[in-house]
């Protein structure tokens, strides 16, 4: 078995998030794992090659969201065919640009967004 | 070009925290970029098929790590091929254990580990 890592991001509305990143990322909704009282505990997305989970955050089990925390220690960072287009499908969506997309001298074409939850996303893509 | 996704990990010493993952997680570092001041900006690891890249933190540019934001709203889930192991090798290389490693009734052998940095992992496996 190769090992794989993913990250969970915990959000205050699993089902407005799910709703965001399928539209902004264009990811797909694989799975959804509710409780008893509508709690979304898992949900599974995929972004092209790669998978983005997510829960509603419950602090009682130490799952906090970013205005619960203040904050995020974790940059997600998508790299998508057309950075400056996600960018601006997720800001018609609610988030909110951190730092514009515009080529970098490293050689990549990056901006930082905040989605409406209060992650942190890289958008990247290729020069142009 | 199809899509992908990678958490990148803000951290309080990130010589420290590419040791700590390619020890307890054999990670590999791939590619390592400081400035002049010795500063990482960026380091990229790859877990099994995925990418773990991760940095200093950086409070001016709105780069936090879990410290300082006080918590993080990430849970970062490894599927790996012997999670009891992995989690040990993470204690003994000063993480702690949030929740032990055991058969998950939804089908999975999990726990969650907080890593010496203040990130949060779910070390999944196949039940056994």
């Amino acid at each position: 078995m190769t090992s794989e890592l993913h990250p969970k991001v915990l959000v205050s509305d699993a089902d407005a998030a799910i709703d965001f990143y399928t539209k902004a990322l264009d990811a797909t909704l694989v799975s959804r794992v509710a409780d008893e009282q509508g709690v979304v505990h898992h949900a599974e997305l995929t972004l092209g090659s790669s998978t983005l989970a997510l829960a509603q955050s419950v602090p009682e089990w130490g799952w906090h969201d970013p205005e619960s925390v203040g904050g995020t220690p974790v940059l997600l960072t998508a790299d998508v065919p057309d950075p400056d287009a996600t960018a601006e499908r997720m800001v018609a969506l609610g988030a909110e640009v951190v730092i514009p997309v515009e080529n970098r001298p490293y050689g990549k074409r990056q901006g930082r967004v905040k989605d409406p939850f209060g992650h942190l996303w890289v958008v990247s893509g290729e020069l142009r």
